[in-house]
This record gives C-alpha cells, sequence and structure tokens, in this order.
C-alpha cells in the first residue's frame, strides 16, 4: 500500500538509537504501550486529556511492574523515567517515535493525527495502535501523512508480543520499514502487511471467533463459561505455540494437510458456523498446502506432533494443569 | 435433547469401575483416544477395517508414550495392554465403554453405530467423535439408541483435555450422565451441552476462525505464516489459560465487559471478517455481561488482570519465548 515514491523527511534517527518515546492516549491499550516502553528501557512522554489519566496511568504501570521484573527490564529501566505531560505538543516535542491509542473513532484519530504530525520533530514516525481503521482513511488531514503508520498491538501491549505493521496510501515504504525495525528492536513481534485489510490479521481471526460466540450466547447455545472453557481447555492449549493452520494440518495424520483439507474439506459445507466459507477450489488448495509446507520450515509432520506434544505439556504445566488418574473435577 | 423417560437397560457397572475400553476406528482420533485410555491405565480393545491399522496405531501410540509419561502415567498402565482384534465383534465382545472414531460419513456412522449396538453387552454407553454430526441423525439405525452419545475429543485426545458431551433425540439422560462423569473419571475436561448444535462448541469457534484464514489465504490477504504468527505471537498467547470472553473483557479496563462492549460494540458493525455479526440488544448486552460475571467467578478486574498476566508470562517461559531488550529477530 505504501508509496516508495512519496517523499518525507527522513527519521532522524535509526531505529536502534531511539531514548525517547512519546505515548498519545493513555488508556488500558495507551497505558501498556507506556508500561511496555518505559520496561525496555525508554524515556517516555504521556499526554491524555481526561483529568484522571495521569493517576490511572501509574496505577495501571505499577500494577504491571511486577510482571515485566519477571520478563527482564532493559538496563536502567524504571517507572520513574515516565513523564506525563500537560498537551500532546510537549509529549511529543523531544520524541523520536509516537504511539498514538486514542479511543476508535475516525474523526477523532483524524484530527490527532493532524495535530501529532504538526507538533512531532520533521521525519519522526507515528503510529497508530487502531484496532481496525486503515491508515489511508486515517492520514488524511495531515501535513506529511508519509510518516504515519498502523502499529496495532495486542492488549496488553506489554505482554503480548506481536504488532501488526501496515502503512496507507500515502505512508512512505521507508515509515513502514523504519517502525517494523523499530518495534523488533523494542522487543516486539512483528508482522508487516503490504496491503490494509480491515481488521489487520489477528483481528479478523479473533472476531470471527468472537461474533460465533455471540450468537451462541445469543441463541442460548452456549454460556459464556462454556465458551471460555472449549477454547481454554481445548484448541486454545495449542495456539499458545502453534498457529491453526499447522495444528489443522496435524488433523491429517501422515498426510498432512493435503490430508486434511481431502478429509474435511468437504465439511467446510456443514452448517457448524455462521461464517459462509470460501470455495476450496484447487488454487486455494494448493496456496493452504503450500502455506503449510513453508510455514513447517522443513519439519516434518512427526517433527511437529512431537513438537505440539511438548508445547501442549509444556503449556499445561505452566498453567498447573498436568492432570493425573482420578483427579476428577 | 436425551429423554429422561426413555428406557434403555442400564449401564453394567459404574463410571469410576470401567477397566476395559474399546476404541473403534483408529486412524489420527481413534489412535490418540487408544493411548489416553492406556495412559490412564485401561485395558484397551481396538479394531479398524484398514489393513496396516495395527501397525500404524501401535506407531502412533509409541510416538504418545514419552508425552504421556510426562504427563504422569497410571499405575500399571502399559502399550502392552492394547489388543487389536481382527473383527469389530471381538473388540467390544467385553466392553465396558465404547468410543467410536471412525470417518465423517454420516451413513458410515450410522451402520458401525448399529453394530456396536448389536455386538456391545447391553446398557455399555458407545460414544461417537464425531466432530460436527448430531446423534440424532447418527442413532437412526441401532435398536437401542438410548445409550449412544456424542464424545467429542479434540486432537491430541490424549493431550488435549476437552470432550464435548451431548446426546441426541433418543438418547436417554443416564447415558449422558454416566459418560460425562465416565470421561471426568478417565482424566478428561467435560463440557456436558444440553441441546444438539451443529458443531458443537469449540468446533464452531474454531471453525468460524479457520474459514475466516481460509478466505484471507484465498484473497492473498495473509499468508499461511503469518495467520498461524498472527495467533501464536498474539491472541493465542491467552487462550492456553483464559478464554476469548473474559480477555475481552480485559480490554474494558476497569470497567470489564459492560464498558468493552460500549467501547467495541460498534465495531461489530465493521467489515472486519466475513461473519455478520448478531445484534447487540439489551437482551444479548445483558446476557454477556452476566456471563462474564459468572465466569468471573468472584475475581474482580484486577485479580484477572494478574492472572492473565502471570498466564502470559508462564507460557512465554515454558514455551521458550521470554523475550528481553535488544533480542530482536
Amino acid at each position: 500500500m505504501s508509496s516508495p515514491g512519496l517523499s518525507s523527511p527522513t527519521p532522524p534517527c535509526a531505529p536502534e538509537d531511539v531514548r525517547r518515546v512519546a505515548c498519545v492516549g493513555a488508556g488500558v491499550i495507551g497505558g501498556g504501550w507506556v508500561a511496555h516502553f518505559l520496561a525496555r528501557g525508554y524515556d517516555v512522554t504521556a499526554w491524555d486529556p481526561a483529568p484522571d489519566a495521569e493517576q490511572k496511568l501509574r496505577r495501571l504501570v505499577d500494577a504491571a511492574w511486577p510482571a515485566l521484573t519477571q520478563l527482564g527490564l532493559a538496563e536502567g529501566a524504571s517507572p520513574d523515567r515516565l513523564t506525563v505531560t500537560a498537551t500532546l505538543q510537549e509529549a511529543v516535542a523531544d520524541a523520536q517515535f509516537v504511539q498514538e491509542s486514542a479511543p476508535e473513532k475516525l474523526d477523532l484519530k483524524r484530527d490527532l493525527l493532524r495535530q501529532l504530525d504538526a507538533a512531532a520533530p520533521a521525519g519522526v514516525v507515528i503510529a497508530s495502535s487502531t484496532s481496525g481503521y486503515p491508515m489511508t482513511d486515517m492520514q488524511t488531514e495531515a501535513a506529511d501523512p508519509g510518516r504515519l503508520v498502523v502499529g496495532h498491538p495486542f492488549n496488553p501491549p506489554y505482554l503480548i508480543p506481536l504488532v501488526e505493521v501496515v502503512g496507507g496510501e500515502r505512508t512512505s515504504a521507508d515509515a513502514v520499514a523504519w517502525s517494523s525495525r523499530f518495534y523488533e528492536v523494542a522487543g516486539k513481534s512483528v508482522i508487516t502487511m503490504d496491503r490494509e485489510v480491515p481488521g489487520f490479521i489477528a483481528n479478523r481471526l479473533q472476531e470471527a471467533l468472537w461474533r460465533e460466540a455471540l450468537h451462541m450466547v445469543a441463541n442460548g447455545e452456549a454460556t459464556v463459561r462454556e465458551i471460555d472453557d472449549s477454547i481454554t481447555e481445548g484448541p486454545g492449549l495449542r495456539w499458545a505455540f502453534m498457529g491453526p493452520m499447522l495444528t489443522f494440518a496435524l488433523a491429517g495424520g501422515e498426510g498432512g494437510m493435503a490430508h486434511m483439507l481431502d478429509h474435511f474439506g468437504p465439511s467446510l459445507k456443514s452448517p457448524w458456523t455462521r461464517l459462509e466459507a470460501p470455495e476450496l477450489d484447487k488454487k486455494l488448495y494448493d496456496a493452504v498446502v503450500a502455506g503449510c509446507d513453508d510455514a513447517a520450515d522443513g519439519r516434518t509432520i512427526a517433527d511437529l506432533v512431537a513438537e505440539r506434544d511438548q508445547g501442549v505439556i509444556d503449556v499445561l504445566r505452566a498453567t498447573g494443569r498436568l492432570r493425573t488418574q482420578g483427579e476428577a473435577k
């Protein structure tokens, strides 16, 4: 989506040299970003228009700090390196990277990004935590839209590694590459998308699951508790370390994904969810099988089965759920 | 769904007294059940019509045994307590519980359940591993449909605790209750459903996610690897120990699920997945909020946040993914 031809001032420093990060919006997500950047040893300035924002933010950081300490703090990391400013302009005046985490309202985001662009030093990349708006729709008011990217985290940003990075039509390719590298340096796990898709990747997947869950509750088919238990005692145990595609491939036995699609492909027509399935034509079949081969990265089915088994055991042990005979609830 | 009024012979022993289990169908799922029951100390008989079935089954059990040993074997548990029989009738002749795991073909399941019902001792409960057929549709040919239940496991059945238990219209309530208790005694985590829903619970949820993933691959929006990474580095880390509903509640900050629905409810209208959302009316809103309160079971939002944080750290540590500053990929 991003345009290599658009000229935008170069970021004033390399991703590896960033020391000062500004977080604008300090609710659950913005505050989580603050905690993450502090733990990684950055100086953080934060601004939020809510009257009790500073108090809530410092409480959030304090609550997260024991977890962050267990994860391992960067040298010199401290909650004391947080400065809450009175204005947006002060927050970003000296920043080398800006993370925006305002409420999900398009007009608000547009105007805020315009203000951030006006106030931040030239070339500094400004990333939005938006959970769904395409940057193309948000960058309309900014004087330099080239430095505006989406950097979408997961809650809580100080623990869940994933950040989805994607530019809008007017974002420079340099800003996308710079921010992907910056997040990696800052300890995140980055997926850089080459096109804008509403909801990005992980949110589309979890949103499909969430909507099906809401339908089940609405129809009295399952309770909230049953829905949660069905995941934590079931497929969720695998998804912590092996994604849905590769784990599905293992349902195909020694034949892997191809056998799985042969075997379970017809069930795509079953009314197992309200979501209509795509046609499983040869092109999709081949893409899924080849994609699994790529993701397996040389690991055989037997390797993957051993890895999955060990992973499930490790996760069960880590979460205190090793079961032995007779331990019925 | 099950009818308390239907009379069916009583199971010949209590769930706690079962010693001999028959597994009919010995592919990935059936073989996984064999491994599970062996590890839990049962005598297991197995039958599968495939010519190389015994060899494959013994290979699967051998491959699973190190994992099962780590999980903790029941006293006297041994792969030597597996007998592969030449006929279906021999497999079930002495069984105190029967687990059917044949391919997902309705006609085949119907006929197989008829044969199992004819061959198994009176009253012995026969459970089907079907991943989607309602028992009402499968129990049509059996002389005693009352003892036929669905006991739907997740792959691999020897590691993933969840079993979804549900009867058909002609299943006795006693058979449902007996099998739920039996699975618990045998070390599984049981959700007993009171009505038949195509795909049960967890499969509907993971099928929604799977179909959205297939659409994304079909449209070139994400690769298989990106889809998997987006889960394992993102929401999957939470789902190993806290379900999607409760984790979503935490996105609402100190306001919990109610605040989350106020904040993100409108995004149900966004084109974030191909799955249409239900109308978030007051009834659904209240059901979700009350369901979360029930699932939270007295834990405050702060308790849940602390639990989630510790869980994610434990899972990251268990799967070798603690990140520290500068460890960029």
